[in-house]
């Protein structure tokens, strides 16, 4: 059995890499697609993306303007895209001869007048030409068959696009420069340079060699899982980082949630109406308290439901308590009349086992007895969602509330939960080295232990993919990236 | 009094082409501006349009890559955006050097990742290098006072991006192409031609000459009116091509009126929903029919209201009514028990004095009496919206209803209110021109009246304009156009 590194359906495998990028060439579809890169809606300018051997040809046939297939890579053309004699519209087309582009392919960006109308009819007479729309991640997808980047940068480019804080762009900038790939690149190679080693025992197996220091290779082994562990723990504040931190805004009918809502965000997107029941979906919406992202969920007010659809709404809002990060619990301190009263509410909020904040609202027209017995309370933050007072302290009381661990900007931070599970997977996988190790196993079985091992990381990078793995990671992505 | 054409600040000045140019270009700020010139939202990439003096220099401190000052023009560059060490983000740079740009001046394009967040900041680093965050259509502003187009083309521009429909981008695209633009042209210079030969009269007044020939004049008067009240009358048609045919859908609660318009724009849009008063809020949504854009409007139940909001949403739909072009009214068939139930309903319809269609849906529970009496009325058409039986005889009864006159391909149709506008001052001139020519007035007065109706013309397409003028055509564009 020889060397192998790189492999594409499974991990025993025997071929050379070359020979496997073409078989996944092979099993990938090449002709031309195209697809909108820019958001939907009206713009200035949309830009459609077209990509494959025939990306310039094509274009060529609907355009006027130069000969596009006799001008040189990353240059820019100024025409019209036409339908027969009908002008379609006035384009800027940019050409990119591959492999000198983001697929690797001939790419073709066409930027035209923003209307959804033009953009549509563009890809329609694409389509009569034969070029199919792309489906989702598929030029990305493109790009990482064509050993443009790993598997974990391409991922990368996703979270990139929907990173909304200062944490979660640079976390997912760090892993698509490849950062994330290089420490787990340097891990595996450890871990394959070993394998070989036992490997190579096996093919010396009359002779009674040990090529591989059994001792050496149970360090090697602690020394990883050490590794591979502080990454797996770095996953908790990952998701954070990635997600927002998902905070429930709940409290009676009228208490002020929307009113805190808007006056967090500091625009109007929930309806404010003094009509009790007046938000019936949920409002998410998200901000950045010092880098880090929250995201807001506004629900309908804790009553006795006066309908069918508000009913609905209640049952939804307390499950949505119980799953989230945080809970601002908003109190209309106008209507507080008790301690006692202000004590039920608690006890419920707590029923929920999550942290929260006791948010006691309408603060000016509170009795100066409630203040100093509720405003001292260590739960309790006294605000007008109004007017504004004290938003700035129920903000430091959030982030304290969260307790989100410290991470320095050069710490690599998993956020991904595929390659999370790969880390646990990997963890498992070194446990069973570690024990054959300790039973004193055979070299064939250690090296199949260390050979899953290498099998989980890989995974991680795309050195070992399967089509099911990148079908699973593309269609996350937006059509036309 | 010299021959003057273009003129800036009024009608009756005296400079040159040229520096009116000049003269315009002062009173326009030329400093760089950034904006993002794709829609916003999340999508695979994000471009940034950067103008000015200074644009591919400002871009290059920002970036590490090639030298962009040394580049050709319509080149395309890859390397990273970064603020001090930390990079923002991997970007393309696309360089168009003034004045072969689409402002005339120096144009840099920034694709970068399409997140908000990076965008964002992409623009508060300009910003701190002094570029400004440009203001609504002031590329396109710039573009025109570079004389890159005309005023008309650059409002055309505004429109294509807008442009729903097959009908309303074929007017839009004419306009930008410069169809529209030469129509007025040609009429303009002609009455230039005759005001100029007037004013050269006055310059021998002494002599008695009469180089302009009044009954010439009238001849051409009245050959431009007959073009021009075309033009005008094209505006009917033109703002139901721009806008699309707003059509309200009335009728009682629970008739079904959200799940017609589910059915004709295929897709669900409205909450349908058993519970009476469900739709509070106008669902305004566009459908093409035979390439002529529509624009439905749901309305809330007409019924008498059981609170505040709804109320308020009864008395909008009856506004929203009264204002539109078609109202489809949509009856319960099985609620309707007789005759006079069902005139009754007509009466109030017929009451808005609009064009209207009696909808009889779920036309499938109707009694084989009903179907007799109703259905073979001129104002009915039964269909059932669940099962969408029928609904291609309704869009059929939509158009037939609506009438809306022929228009060919190669007609110019005036789809812009301010044109209108022009084209009917234009009118008014030209009228006092004949009266005074009837009156036989002498050549200066004539002289006054033939370039008041020359300025109005010359507003168009901006040969005339004002700061004012410019101000507000520009304020409707997007940001980044």
């Amino acid at each position: 059995m020889g060397v192998t590194d790189t492999c594409y359906f499974g991990y025993l495998c025997d071929s050379k890499p070359d020979t496997i990028f073409q078989k996944m060439q092979d099993f990938h579809s090449t002709d031309t697609i195209i697809a909108l890169s820019t958001p939907p809606g009206i713009g200035a300018i949309g830009v459609l993306r077209v990509s494959g051997a025939n990306a310039i040809s094509k274009t060529n046939e609907l355009f006027k303007g130069k000969n596009l297939e006799t001008q040189e890579s990353h240059t820019i053309h100024f025409g019209t895209l036409r339908e027969g004699k009908e002008i379609v519209d006035e384009v800027l087309v940019s050409l990119f001869v591959g492999p000198n582009s983001y697929t690797g392919e001939n790419v073709v960006e066409i930027s035209c007048h923003g209307s959804e109308y033009i953009i549509q009819r563009i890809i329609r007479i694409f389509g009569k030409l034969g070029v199919r729309y792309a489906k989702a991640g598929e030029f990305t997808r493109r790009a990482f068959l064509n050993g443009k980047f790993d598997l974990a940068q391409a991922e990368a480019v996703a979270d990139l696009i929907s990173s909304d804080s200062e944490v979660s762009h640079r976390a997912a900038m760090n892993q698509m420069r490849g950062g994330f790939s290089e420490e787990i690149k340097v891990l595996r190679e450890r871990l394959v340079h070993f394998a070989s080693m036992i490997e190579l025992e096996l093919d010396f197996s009359e002779e009674d060699v040990e090529f591989a220091n059994r001792e050496e290779l149970k360090n090697l082994i602690l020394d990883l899982q050490a590794k591979i562990q502080t990454l797996a723990d770095s996953f908790k504040v990952g998701n954070v980082i990635k997600n927002g931190v998902p905070t429930v805004i709940a409290g009676k009918p009228n208490a002020g949630k929307s009113t805190l809502l808007n006056a967090l965000l500091n625009e109007e997107k929930a309806i404010v109406s003094a009509i009790a029941g007046t938000t019936r979906d949920f409002i998410e919406d998200e901000m950045n308290i010092e880098g880090i992202g929250f995201r807001f969920i506004d629900t309908a007010g804790l009553r006795e439901a006066q309908d069918e659809i508000e009913a609905i709404g209640v049952e939804r809002a307390k499950e949505k308590m119980k799953s989230a990060s945080l809970i601002l619990y908003v109190l209309d301190m106008g209507e507080v009349k008790s301690l006692k009263a202000y004590e039920e509410q608690l006890e419920e909020v707590k029923s929920y086992g999550v942290p929260f904040i006791m948010v006691g609202n309408k603060a000016e027209f509170v009795s100066r007895e409630a203040f100093t017995t509720l405003g001292n309370r260590e739960e309790v933050c006294l605000i007008s969602a109004k007017t504004g007072d004290n938003l700035e302290v129920l903000k430091t009381k959030i982030l304290e509330r969260i307790n989100l661990p410290d991470f320095k900007a050069g710490n690599t931070i998993v956020t991904n939960a595929r390659h999370y599970e790969s880390l646990v997977s990997t963890q498992q996988a070194l446990e069973e080295v570690i024990e054959a190790l300790d039973n004193g196993v055979t070299g064939d079985f250690l090296a199949l232990d260390i050979r899953n091992a290498t099998y989980q990381l890989g995974e991680i990078t795309g050195q070992i993919t399967t089509d099911d793995l990148l079908g699973n990671i593309f269609s996350k992505f937006c059509i036309g990236k």
